[in-house]
């Protein structure tokens, strides 16, 4: 048994199968560690450490039938029945492809350069560091033009990562970073969201969208729905007739499945997905399972959402199903039970749907929501990391948090200001090394 | 005002005058965030975060007469009194330069590429990475002899942080990594302690010395003092006629000042220190303070080591000493009082000497060190986070630590051994879909 892939889906199947006798299991990743990703947004805002929300594949899978292989996975090739990986192949007897999605950039690959998604704690890191070196460089910037391009932050996409994000951003402008500047008030940052669909959490009954959107609004994030990009470059966005002058743009949208699959030689959807048997087989591949969120699933009409808990049921279902095939039991088909989604908007209120019934919103919603989190979270360390770090947020509103800019930025920073090159006001030096001032009087 | 380096000694200096109601100050930093340096060992070896040691400078320095700028020093214009940064110009009626130390790589500045040092938070995880990645190389290379390489680990220098960082690694190798790896025992893994003088820990009682490298090789620390390197590349260390086949090195020796000295047109000793005045002022340049690491400070005949304590006593002092100046008193000359230093061995073991008299080792001393680092770590955030990590890294001994690899080094690993191409041993596959071994056994 070879598993591609230690996500959601894949570490469930690894899990369940790690106690069979009569198993063996490779999972093979590229990356050394599992990641969670409904909290990376919160990496990215410099809420949670990067270890809070990952841990190392191997500290988890210790089974004695399990094997964790670090690899890149390049094709699979069904007929010769091996994974294809850089610098080797491996042989499977059967197979789960679990690689996930990224975000489709819509026939534009080269937005991803100035515009980068969030998918792998590096990239959580960058955009912090992002967000963060560009309040600095409006610190320094002379031109007040050029001051609030620095200081507009467009986030494209309005599902959950996006409207997380953008709550999470707007949060941070207004309490963690207000007191840290002198030349500029970070209450003025513009964070603005834009959306292609006529509203925001288009997954979501309608009532949310319009409940997410009104509270989004009162955190004083610019919310547009219905607003088509056309353009992306290093000085803004073109949304229609408008350019949004801006040197951050983040992007959370769109949905493009694994490329891993395409090599599995069957149908796939629009998004790249395949189009799964009930098995959660690939069509024709009895012995290929494809599951996550690089499998469209639908049930009673409706997809299968692409979110955590579809992914773990997923990857439960194949190691029952593998089971069942060696005891010569018929395995059944996969049923997704919804126990809700959730999406935070900001310093304790969420939206969310409980067992597809329940409409919550506001504080209870975001109750619900952290509880799930902190209970789906690997580990009882970060269990306790991440509630530590949330009661202390949540307490100081976003005190001294992990705003680091780790590598050096300071080269590549606006010009300073010749207003800042001039002495500033008396008191005028009495003797020549008499500590007076050297630049002007602090604003606030 | 200007301070340029907001390490120990700047952040000091800029505290204390941050209270005075007279002056402006200006603290200058490449980085947003000042560094606890002495626990970057920590990060290294995937016991801390990097934000469990840091700390925004902007969320420390909050008085009002206080301005922070990231910017890049590049020199000191001592005739037009500027600082001169990348992009512009800062004028000062007083200058406070604390930009530190990095390691001297002794004439050959080509092994900094090879043999990286320890100064920055990128430089920890970048080392946390090379050391995983070497475990992950190990696991997946078929030739004996390549990965007894991979599993051999060389740190140049041991001084306080080549002694931490071989007693961690070691640790790491023995403890927390050992039930991670299928085809490697990390036990077998090789740490050697590479140094030039005749003794590990050169400003340390001779006794304490000898007690620290006993307590390295019971850590099973490979200890080699009067060892000179004489070539280091991609595939080892020479030192005299012995070859040591590695693809870790890691560097903690020597000690260069950092370079924006040299701007200043005053002598300076072989590390490339100003020897300061009694003021710790450069000689001739009474405006023009320095202090820490980049300041030579000679007392009864002994440098004052470059160790935290003496740069915050320094920046403490230049505080004073502008203070006294401006209130038109007498200042008074710098003196340095002695605590102690101490270096961790291991697991709840360490050396060191207090107020310059008691020599300790083992737990009593680690118990001192342990006390007097979380002192001195800027927050209770930081102090709470650091002992949380602490203690359950000492329970767990290492358990499910930051072990992260966040870059992808996957499409850098060794090829795939042949003999795991095969399919494993039986059961062989009764039907295709059947999940049965792909790879060997494991091992243990």
């Amino acid at each position: 048994m070879v598993i591609v892939g230690a996500g959601f889906g894949g570490l469930q199947a690894a899990k369940a199968l790690g106690k069979a006798r009569n198993v063996r299991v490779t999972v093979v990743d590229r990356y050394n560690h599992h990641l969670f990703q409904p909290l990376l947004y919160q990496v990215a805002t410099s809420v949670l450490n990067t270890a809070d929300i990952s841990a190392p594949i191997r500290s988890i899978l210790h089974a004695r039938n399990t094997e964790v292989l670090l690899a890149e996975a390049k094709s699979v090739d069904v007929h010769r029945k091996v994974l294809v990986v850089e610098g080797g192949e491996i042989p499977y007897d059967s197979l789960v492809v679990a690689t996930g999605a990224s975000h489709s950039y819509f026939k534009h690959p080269e937005w991803a350069q100035v515009a980068p998604g969030l998918k792998t704690l590096d990239d959580a890191v960058r955009i912090r560091e992002r967000i963060l070196t560009a309040f600095e460089a409006a610190e320094r910037e002379p031109d007040p033009v050029r001051q609030r391009q620095w200081m507009t932050f467009v986030i494209i996409g309005a599902g959950p990562t996006g409207v997380e994000l953008a709550g999470a951003l707007s949060y941070m402008t207004r309490h963690g970073l207000r007191r840290d500047f002198r030349h500029i008030d970070t209450r003025e940052a513009r964070v603005i969201l834009l959306e292609g669909l006529p509203r925001v959490l288009n997954a979501y009954p309608e009532e949310l969208s319009e409940e997410a959107k009104l509270d989004l609004e009162e955190l004083h994030v610019d919310v547009r729905t219905g607003a088509m990009v056309t353009e992306i470059d290093d000085e803004g966005v073109t949304v229609g007739d408008e350019h949004i002058a801006t040197k951050t743009v983040l992007w959370g949208a769109g949905v493009a499945a694994s490329p891993l699959v395409r090599s599995l030689g069957v149908p796939l959807d629009r998004a790249g997905r395949v189009r799964v048997t009930p098995l959660l087989t690939a069509p024709g591949l009895p012995d290929v399972y494809v599951i996550g969120d690089v499998a469209a699933v639908e049930q009673q009409g409706k997809p299968v959402p692409g979110i955590a808990p579809a992914a773990m049921q997923m990857g439960r279902h194949v190691a029952k199903t593998v089971l069942c095939r060696l005891a010569g039991k018929p395995p059944r088909a996969f049923r997704y039970h919804d126990k809700g989604s959730f999406a935070v908007i900001g310093r304790g209120f969420a939206v969310g749907v409980l067992y597809d019934k329940w409409r919550m919103k506001g504080l209870p919603a975001w109750l619900v929501w952290a509880g799930v989190h902190i209970a789906y979270l690997i580990g009882y360390r970060n269990r306790l990391f991440v509630m530590l770090n949330w009661g202390y947020t949540f307490i100081t509103r976003g005190g001294r948090n992990m705003r680091l800019i780790t590598s050096n930025v300071a080269k590549r920073m606006p010009v300073l200001a010749a207003s800042r090159q001039v002495p500033g006001l008396p008191p005028p030096p009495v003797r020549p090394e008499l500590p007076t001032a050297s630049r002007p009087a602090p604003v606030h």
